[in-house]
């Protein structure tokens, strides 16, 4: 069995070295990256990168369960996962829930658990009593906007706070009548949704309205459900000055019914996503969001399960808020 | 320990019922899922989808790796993947390579070997001897456009038909200068590259010009590089008046080019794109694209690895080619 000594012996360098390059780390030069496969190609070595774990009676593995792989900011999110998993040496077996609630709970209820060693969910349906009644015990972290008063480390950004900065952007920029796309049913009643939220305590602190006429409620959050808001929005009444969409997917679908009636983005009608994806800068009119700092997301939800998984971390649940920040394109500014 | 009989007594339906809610089969309707669901509930039950494969010695998983999970195609791939494997009782372990050897080398030879039971595998930079040279004896299945000269199912578009497709849709509709952006660097020199070769003799055919000044090579193939080859099209001489991109990011990123540079699209230049991602059809022009057949790509991985795990595969690989269509949008023809 040929091990990382006899490949750092081999390629002249050290065994951190080999295995930098074996974990796929970026800090390794490509000239010394060619130095180790080749060592690696030489001698038929074939990395375990699990033995560590294995002895600990562990898989090496952790979960990640995210409502949809098809949202570009959860397959951006689980690569930063992903990332900060191999620095731990931990793999990630991803799943996605479709965000309904009997594989939310699947997956919580751990069916997977001789498999993996803890799980990351972002939960969509999922209740407090849910996670109340779960009897598996291995480590879980929540990831997202939902609130539980449940006994398990929650990696959030301040939903609140973000939304609020995006409004406060419409508003400095001289926006008068500003909607919400993307309420889900029940929240436009009841002001669970933390976005909705930021929304309409921005507005309500500027003087601005803030009705239910301006809120449109959808069933899901791609860029179909937001075209199909942004057109029941323009059938309603009197025309929005700008809109505050939940997600950049909802946003570009904003766009396109925009476009498609002929409006002018942002004279017309300015729009803020939230998430910066990569497509939101490539987008119809490039899109103002908020781009959430999802490298911290994923580094902090690691982080806990790493801490829990060791022992180390405090019997408290831990409350994490990364940051988040304003990117203010074309859509809310015009061709600069 | 509560059994799935028990939970079909409870809620008066087949076993087979139960058990198609609890793996999310589609074709429940959502009476029926809720009233499976309130008997899950009562009794308490806890799936254990792994039973049945832990008896025959297997974890129940099989991984997917891919390229890039930020790429759309892949995300959506994966997606049908996880849905596929589903209907067979398996979960997927996606993994994502980045396009690199080393990490295309290391999903290949088994490093995750103890808890999969086989791998689907789309390589960018693999060669015909790294899978030659292959020891771990898990059931493989290639996905993609490489062409390799080794034992394995291989899952595969036809990509020179589809390509040929695209670009005398371009050559029907009148275009007489039409550009390939995404080549690699080496495949300009040596035809490796099946689309790009697709589209050489669909213009041979036609008898338009196939230099290589139409063709730009990139290294990556999302939005970012596709603006910029765009731009190095544009910079470089006469002006084409069409562009057939590798990928639909590609095309996404061209069409912000176009936009930035104020060319109309498809007036002045038109621009088909490949893979039919959601968001080509919101594109700032929504986008003339290929569509390879997602779901029978899937559906036929999926079942090589479940035929060759089940051992009643044949001994030589298999060799499959889903299907694919044309969208026609208005990238091409403008608004209808």
């Amino acid at each position: 069995m040929v091990s990382l000594k006899d490949v750092a012996q081999r390629a002249g360098v050290s065994i951190k070295t080999v295995s930098n390059v074996v974990n796929g780390y970026q800090h390794v030069t490509p000239a010394m990256r060619e130095r180790v496969q080749r060592a690696i190609d030489e001698l038929g070595y074939r990395p375990n990168l699990t033995a560590r774990h294995l002895r600990k009676g562990r898989t090496g593995i952790i979960a990640l369960a995210v409502p949809e792989l098809g949202n570009p900011y959860f397959a951006e999110l689980a690569g930063a996962v992903i990332d900060a998993a191999a620095r731990h040496d931990y793999t990630v077996l991803l799943d996605h829930t479709g965000g309904r609630r009997d594989q939310e709970l699947l997956v919580c209820q751990g069916f997977r658990a001789h498999v993996m060693d803890g799980l990351i969910l972002s939960p969509i349906e999922l209740e407090s009593e849910d996670l109340l009644a779960r009897t598996d015990t291995s480590p879980l972290v929540l990831l997202g906007e939902r609130e539980y008063d449940a006994p398990y480390d929650h990696i959030a950004i301040d939903n609140v706070a973000a939304a609020r900065l995006a409004v406060r952007h419409l508003v400095d920029t001289g926006r008068r009548r500003i909607a919400f796309l993307g309420a889900r049913e029940e929240s436009a009643r009841r002001p669970a949704h933390l976005r909705l939220r930021g929304w309409r305590e921005e507005l309500d602190a500027a003087g601005l309205p803030a009705g239910d006429d301006l809120v449109v409620a959808t069933e899901a959050y791609g860029r179909e459900d937001g075209a199909r808001a942004m057109a029941a929005l323009l059938d309603r009444g009197p025309r929005p000055d700008a809109v505050f969409a939940y997600n950049d997917t909802m946003a570009v679908g904003a766009l396109r019914t925009l476009a498609d009636r002929g409006l002018r983005v942002p004279e017309d009608v300015a729009v803020v996503g939230f998430d910066d994806i990569d497509e939101s800068r490539f987008a119809h009119t490039p899109l103002t969001t908020i781009a959430p700092d999802k490298e911290a997301i994923a580094r902090l939800a690691v982080d806990c399960l790493v801490d829990r998984l060791a022992g180390t971390a405090a019997t408290e649940p831990r409350r994490a808020r990364p940051g988040h920040r304003l990117v203010v394109r074309d859509s809310t500014v015009g061709r600069r």
